[in-house]
């Protein structure tokens, strides 16, 4: 595996900066604008997700002698369009919503400004990033919503790439996840991990008995058994007799959960076990997740659904040139014409406007060059709040929003943006957006 | 980014094995398998992929320094278990299906044997890998046959994460698909790379005839424009008068496509540029590939629909404890009993029984020890082809299944496994599996 991002593009990236070269447009001061035209899936309400992702791999976005000399072999691109990559720096400059901020179809989730060489050739791995991780947290605000107090762990590895496995234990986290079994992603990006057992632990042993008794001397009477590899009554009724009432957890990963469920409580109860907690995992989705609020389940594990998007696994976000500066070094915007797939061009800011009770009514646009803060707004908004944050000021990356320490800042910032939205956000069902997207003349 | 693939894995893999070693059970020699319940989405056959890729991360699957200290930092096993992993070389042999073959529910994918503690921990990696590539080559397949003699490519890394966007080339490749427009995976896996321009390209210059002439003085007369930015007649007017007949294709990205692409075909053969191709690239999956059928489209390129699946983004593999020795070293067979996900213990081999002209009829699946090939078949059949193959052997990887060559050779193995196949196998509607599972003692 190859450390630098940069090859992680399409080949046309790399052929369009080589005409551009040559016909002495690749420096012309460029406007790029990542956004979504619809929410799929019928979603009320998106979750901004990848840009803590996308700032470090802009970072190691460089062409070293190995990507040169292999963009070389296959005769990508010329020398003069290779002379350039091998300098390549990102020098421009990132606006962009919040990591962990809603959006609504429109929203100018990432605007990108320098020239068309430097900020073209980032479209491929701004998409990939942002497509992903968006869907996913996404997908798993509906989760947390669904599950209301009760916390949920994303244990979806296994069910998406090894790599994606990563980016989605951290999107699940900022939409409200309170763990991961991924390892890799707690090393990454400082996410709790947590897990349990397989059945294959138990069908190992020469008894269940055996099996709860390895796992209870190793990690303790708080462990989380899992009950049902054979018979469940009896799985319970021995991790209780093993563990005593100390004992953490148990987790079911089949049968009718609702059902299930009641009848492990009221074992558990029965054996004096009232404080061990049942944990479900039976590939839920939000709609299973909300059809057990009565049930007395205490946390979910999330696999399958949450890293696959919940039935919409890519968010739609396209990255399209808005605005260019000509010659005399004014801005001109752009846009392509095509029926369906119109866009707005130029430069944009972007407010979420409240009514008086502190509740978001209006997703605002404002095309125009000021910060939206400086705008008057509709006279009837009792207040406004700018989205857009600076991420990258003259290619140095703002590094707040990092690491460990920028995924837990995105993560209460979702909390904040989804906290704010109508109510009616917090729906499963498909529907429209649940704010408008007005787009006003800065 | 961490070289190593160790920490790709689910926290319980690593705490069962911790309780495995202090109760002395880790080193029973142990089967697991890797396998389909069902095919999702209706399919009527999957196709393996990831086994390449697969072992070249079990090569990497080594717990350095780095991974060790984290570990040891969070608490997440004991100072046994880390002295353990400070050793892990995975010594055990590994069977599968050749990478590109068709499978069925049940078909026993991959055969890991191995200690229990050395087997269990390739759980999620091996399941990440096989459950992401095999959708996608799965969904793949079925573009491939919709799409006849007309080539693919793929151009969906915008729609996925970033590197499993190289996993979905790499399968996509294998099962059929030509080119991709990822570089990464050119370069990782020698898989011909594609591209075209985008609209941001023409939008940048002053005039679509700008555009066009940077292009193809840079690219040459038979590159590939895209003509729907502002007006499609319009610019393959302007892209014929500049290029001449010798323009190599027209790109068009939206519209409808049927009635488009009829008078596009119709203008350039009017045009005098008979020989110049028409590639369409709408959102497309395989039923608008089959929709244009009847349609003068030379090519196809397809994005979000194939890296995600087509509606099934994750294969639902899984990997099971299916037997383990016991004390005086005889196999025993186990198997989970939960009602709707049960299992078939024991280790199995494969093959393929054929009707009498060469067209496969039913898939069997022999329990028991010998390999497929020894075994009589039912009489009725005319003959049988066994269908796994050995890929690691203690410890060592067949170099013959990595790489490149590793996935052409996948790719011409697609290509033969199909082709064996019922023609029912092309339906697009979702049905079951075109073959029948059969069990048979060995």
């Amino acid at each position: 595996m190859h450390e630098s991002s940069a090859l992680l593009t399409d080949r046309y990236e790399l052929t369009m900066l080589d005409a551009a070269l040559h016909r002495g447009t690749a420096d012309r001061e460029c406007l790029f604008e990542l956004f979504a035209r619809r929410l799929s899936g019928g979603r009320r309400y998106g979750v901004v997700a990848g840009t803590g992702r996308f700032l470090e791999l802009l970072k190691h976005f460089r062409f070293g002698e190995s990507e040169l000399e292999w963009l070389r072999d296959e005769g990508v691109v010329s020398t003069t369009a290779l002379d350039w990559l091998a300098d390549y720096r990102f020098s421009g400059s990132i606006w962009g919503y919040r990591e962990g901020e809603a959006f609504f179809p429109g929203s100018p989730i990432l605007v990108v400004e320098g020239t068309f060489a430097e900020a073209v050739i980032l479209e491929t791995l701004a998409l990939s990033v942002f497509n992903y991780d968006s869907a996913v947290a996404t997908a798993a605000a509906r989760m947390t919503s669904a599950a209301g107090s009760r916390p949920l762990a994303e244990m979806g590895s296994r069910r998406t790439g090894e790599r994606s496995a990563i980016a989605a234990a951290r999107a699940a986290y900022i939409a409200g996840f309170s763990a991961t079994s991924n390892l890799e992603a707690g090393r990454s990006w400082g996410i709790p991990t947590m897990g349990t057992a397989a059945h294959s632990f138990t069908l190992l042993h020469d008894s269940e008995e055996d099996a709860f008794r390895a796992q209870i001397d190793t990690m303790g009477a708080g462990t989380t058994l899992l009950v049902d590899t054979y018979d469940i009554e009896e799985a319970v009724r021995l991790g209780v007799r093993l563990a005593g009432p100390e004992l953490g957890a148990v987790r079911i990963d089949s049968g009718d959960l609702p059902i299930v469920v009641d009848q492990v409580r009221r074992l558990l109860d029965e054996l004096g076990a009232t404080s061990t907690r049942i944990t479900v995992t039976n590939d839920l989705d939000e709609h299973a997740v909300a059809a057990l609020a009565a049930s007395p389940v205490d946390s979910y594990g999330v696999g399958t659904s949450v890293v696959t998007g919940s039935g919409s696994p890519a968010m739609g976000m396209v990255y399209k040139l808005v605005a260019h500066r000509d010659d005399q070094g004014d801005w001109i915007s752009v846009a392509k014409k095509s029926a369906e797939k119109a866009t707005v061009g130029g430069r944009k800011t972007a407010a979420r406007a409240y009514d008086r009770h502190g509740v978001a009514r209006e997703e605002r646009i404002y095309l125009g060059d000021g910060p939206a803060g400086e705008h008057e707004g509709a006279a009837d908004a009792a207040s406004e709040r700018p989205l857009m944050v600076q991420l990258v000021e003259g290619g140095l990356v703002d590094e707040q929003y990092l690491g460990a320490a920028g995924t837990r800042q995105a993560r209460e910032h979702r909390a904040q943006a989804v906290a704010e939205l109508p109510p009616r956000a917090v729906s499963l069902t498909r529907g429209d957006p649940v704010l408008p997207t007005v787009y006003l003349e800065g």
